[in-house]
């Protein structure tokens, strides 16, 4: 990641755009990308969703803008000095935590989610 | 990347969540996270962005948030089977047609991102 | 809207608040709302969505995240001058052109836009 | 409002377009919408989002944006039997409450926000 990390760099600094990459720019930036990444999937049902690369041209979408929001979120780790290998690791021993095995199968997750909303 | 994806692919299996991981459903959830991201970033102004890891409470906060971003990017580049370095390199390479350097310097990228919105 | 708008300024304006609210923080909220709205239906298959105002917990959690995505949109089109209604009438009628009904029924809209994205 | 959620109603039936409205959709669709509004303001510094309404391509794409969330919200409203208005004064009333001006005046709600996240 590092690697994609320095191309990353290395494009933004050749456009002189490190001045608009602040934290809260590049938050905005993932989001956006997030919010296109929902329209692709906004109108199918869930089989529809799950056989989606079969198209070709949807999957091409899909993939940019998976690599879109990999690009932000990417920069965004670079420029706060974060980790995020580590951070990952670090989140999913909290959250054996907080959906233990024995109280979780099959829906705790989602009603969890809820309470917390 | 691969044994991060196996790991998150294992805490799903665990607790019988694989059924809710659909793309659509992947989809939702990682755009969720990235509003939640926003909500710590929406209220400061530039330079408070940059500065925000110093406050050792919103930086963890800012990391947990990372992580739900990567972990869910990860699921889904996962379960539709797509190479998110491989993409992140195509994208790049499209990205350099697309805003040249000579062209874009300290600009271009924002009037462009806003005439394509 | 008028009323609940002028609602709305005067509680920013009791709090000092108006000067957090550019429409660059205003729209990041805004998102940030939409966020915790698709927390609460992403794991949830159709048929769940449909019935969710069955759960008064959950019904309660859904009509505060409308409250607060709407709150935001008046904020957003008071400080930017916009009239909400009327650009929703314009908006109308642009898509009245852009999905004919005789090419849109049934299908016409989520191809339209996979191809925009 | 209801004038405006009826034309909503009659331009999703005259497509048959009312099968992709259940409410998950319509909040991805919310949330997408929301993301391309980010787009518009995500490299702009504060200023520069104060004065977007001088430029009239920039004012045309943000009425847009803005009549395409406020359709969904209203869309949304009208499929979960759910009165924005009235929602939006019981949560103003909750927040006056959760946020006492004496409390609140100048700094309270972004601290607040971040300790929510």
């Amino acid at each position: 990641m590092r690697e994609l990390q320095e191309m990353l760099t290395q494009f933004a600094e050749e456009r002189d755009w490190e001045k608009f990459h602040t934290p809260k720019n590049l938050a905005m930036a993932l989001a956006g990308e997030a919010g296109e990444l929902l329209e692709i999937f906004q109108w199918l049902d869930p089989d529809e969703s799950c056989s989606i690369m079969r198209s070709p041209e949807r999957a091409k979408a899909v993939e940019q803008e998976l690599a879109d929001i990999f690009s932000y979120l990417l920069r965004l780790a670079d420029v706060l000095g974060i980790d995020l290998a580590g951070a990952l690791r670090d989140k999913v021993e909290i959250n054996r935590t907080r959906y233990p095995v024995e109280l979780s199968r099959g829906h705790a997750q989602k009603y969890t989610r809820l309470t917390e909303a």
